[in-house]
């Protein structure tokens, strides 16, 4: 199989964070029949500063006009071209407890046009099992399963005690990108990106704000 | 009743965030037997700056020893009580699909001393049902039954497009915290905070990353 090298540098993380917000943006904006898209109207939709978001637009490579905008339909692909939207992703999921089951039944993966072809878990009762037409597999195979599949990304929601092992069980199968639901501090090696989603860091915020 | 007034001021946000981490590598230091906690101990354990932990706990407002530490009982009450996890919360769910279900099921509030007590949707087949020994409510009263149990956090997971209606009888309601499980970015008061729980966003993270 040919490999088409990309080009793309790695940008600002915050940037990147950005463009999601963006693209539903956009993608409404199109919707209500709008052709062309400018920083300024985007930024207002959005409650976001102008020129943060006109930096962020031109870090995408599309191509605009003072005063016109981009022609909308062209920059929502740039803006998935950016983010590796723009084609398909298979991800596996680690550990199908309740909140690994709601993700595997969860649409919004589709939008970013990942889907999540295999899952792991270590209770026997739960291996053999199809959640939303994806098999649970014995977490024993995660390294062998995820290297024959080429799957680069993964969720993980296992207990945090059983995080790392996990983790290194991904890496060894060759995964680059982990999306990381446990309480529990990854390591990994450099190659390997991980997106903590810590509801206790988002409680915490919250719970300090209503009290000062 | 009597409210006894907090003296605290609002703290950076990135070390509120961390507290939960360090609080967790706290309680399993003591797990082990361990009278004392230095902030060089606790940085290495969790590959952290040690200069960053110094000054992450000095702001708790508990009083350690040079080269001995914090008694780490006390350290661990101090930080529990810089994030409010001290005394317990309640908190309303709003949206009772396959995520919200998960979320009433997910043992790991406790933890951080969060109670849900009560679930809101507009689906009739789900009103009236109990999950977790929470009763889901018609999301017409969340304003109502929000206000009567004075209840200060919530947590959101509807479709994008009902979230900014729901937090709006919520900060009607008198919520102060929203946890954010949509992708909808919400316009509330000054006065309410807002976490982001935006799995888009962590997965554009990831999968520009292994495409760089």
């Amino acid at each position: 199989m040919m490999k088409v090298e990309r080009q793309n540098t790695a940008l600002p993380l915050p940037t990147v964070r950005r463009y999601p917000v963006y693209l539903r943006e956009i993608e409404a904006m199109i919707a209500q029949g709008q052709r062309a898209v400018s920083s300024a109207a985007l930024a207002k939709r959005l409650g976001l500063d102008s020129v943060l978001v006109r930096k962020d637009l031109a870090m995408t490579g599309a191509t605009g006009r003072p005063r016109i905008g981009y022609p909308s339909v062209k920059l929502a692909a740039a803006v998935k071209r950016v983010i590796g939207w723009d084609y398909s992703s298979e991800a596996a999921l680690v550990g199908a407890g309740y909140l690994g089951r709601a993700l595997l039944r969860h649409s919004g993966f589709s939008e970013q046009n990942l889907s999540i072809v295999v899952a792991f878990d270590t209770d026997r009762e739960r291996i053999g099992q199809t959640v939303a037409n994806v098999k649970i597999e014995s977490a024993a195979k995660i390294a062998k399963i995820v290297r024959e599949r080429e799957i680069k990304l993964a969720i993980l929601c296992v207990p945090a005690g059983a995080a790392q092992q996990c983790a290194d069980a991904l890496v060894e199968g060759g995964v680059r990108g982990i999306l990381n639901f446990t309480s529990a501090v990854l390591s990994v090696p450099v190659a390997v990106t991980v997106q903590n989603v810590d509801l206790a860091q988002s409680l915490a915020v919250l719970s300090h704000s209503i009290k000062v």
